[in-house]
């Protein structure tokens, strides 16, 4: 049976509510999903949360998520709007919150065999795109997402509400470049970086599986060194004033390429 | 000569501080622009500030803004970065803030023969989203977003952040669709809308100059009374869990294939 919890002063709030700071989402090894939707896909994938807040059960998915969290051990408490709202800090809250336990984000967890696709991030910084990229990567059958050096944190609530619940369907790792780089190397994948310095257009080129797709910082791009490690340097085509997309969406323009080849083949 | 405002409560300050709110943009017909390499884009387009807030002239481009500026009939005031912070909001502001006046978003003012892509955004609630698909645009060479419904606000900080100077080099119109769709249909143009309910693989039609590609709302796609008025309706490929992608990300891929088939032609 869930517990009914209406004092902003309660533990479980308190714990729920310091999971927007990431130190505290370190130190627990906790963080936070919010809204039907995002829990519904996580539970579809095996995840469910070790405490559930809610404000309303007679939705029928929401009743779902109830029973399946108590019988898998976890806690349903039954709260107020208000609470809701301060424990997300979004002035609209969803009718139900989760606590999730974080992944493993070992690097050699990682089967590379899995998927023909996996998208790789270096110094990513911005927990949106982040989010948006963990979403597209879904869209495109991807594997998951490997964070290089120091990305956002991708378990952060706004990369989980831009991921759309794909940060559940997407496996992720991370690692230094120093690490990435002999794993890469210790099996078949071909790197594919974007970049102002290519010559080739990114539709001249042929991709290969497994296809790794290099994304840089949004401010920098990827460091010089990194790109000239890729196996394939390509370019897309800018027809304006500007030289450069949103990192998220030239992630996207590029992953759908390379869909679009293997679809074609 | 620039001027020095060292004050919070100079009337200049709270004037540019308070466009940060929508009513007051509205109010004042004004908006911020932040930091060097929008407000340098802002220069080449001949758009100059009827503001601009700096904190250190040492920089060339800086120099060459506030010479512009002040030729032009704007003011330079050079003041502190803790007034520049309280401007922007940001913990990092830039070194350079502008106060624009707010361009004219009369549907009349379009020119469809400008450019051979439009791209059209629907209850767009995002400002960030409006922002990416702004710099997308500029990429593509559409010739501007013409709102429809009620959207984000273009001239908010975020929209204007997030648009890395596009939203001085694409045309910005709104418009209810009622007026839209008689002022599409009284010259060419295509319509094309991206939805789960199309059968027509995104590759797979042909798209024709001048394109409109349109984009609906974040969380509800768009209504099928505008699916129905749509040329040509299309699905993009989705290979996983999810059935939709971010709204400025699914705007990048369409556009990419238009101009794409358009590359190889």
């Amino acid at each position: 049976m869930p517990r009914q919890v209406t004092a902003f002063s309660n533990p479980l709030v308190k714990l729920a509510r310091s999971l927007r700071d990431k130190k505290h989402r370190r130190r627990e090894g906790l963080f936070l999903a919010e809204g039907l939707r995002i829990l519904t896909e996580a539970r579809e994938t095996g995840r469910l949360p070790e405490l559930l807040f809610f404000s309303d059960s007679s939705h029928k998915l929401i009743a779902k998520l109830i029973e399946e969290t108590e019988a898998a051990g976890g806690e349903a408490i039954e709260t107020t709007s208000d609470i809701l709202h301060k424990i997300s800090g979004k002035d609209n809250p969803q009718t139900v919150i989760g606590v999730y336990r974080q992944f493993d984000t070992a690097l050699e967890a990682i089967d590379r065999a899995a998927a023909p696709l996996w998208i790789v991030a270096q110094a990513l910084r911005d927990p949106g795109n982040l989010g948006t990229i963990l979403r597209t990567g879904d869209a495109v059958g991807a594997g998951g997402l490997i964070l290089i050096d120091d990305c956002a944190d991708p378990f952060s609530v706004e990369a989980v509400r831009a991921s759309m619940g794909a940060l559940f369907t997407q496996r992720i790792a991370a690692a230094r470049w120093e690490t990435f780089l002999p794993w890469l190397r210790s099996g078949p994948g071909q790197l594919i970086g974007t970049s102002l310095n290519a010559t080739t257009d990114y539709q001249a080129a042929r991709y290969a599986k497994p296809a790794f797709i290099l994304v840089g910082n949004e401010q920098a791009g990827l460091p010089r060194a990194y790109e000239a490690e890729c196996d394939v340097l390509v370019k897309l085509p800018m027809l304006g004033k500007a030289d450069s997309l949103n990192a998220a969406v030239a992630t996207a323009v590029m992953a759908y390429e390379v869909i679009n080849q293997w679809r074609r083949a």
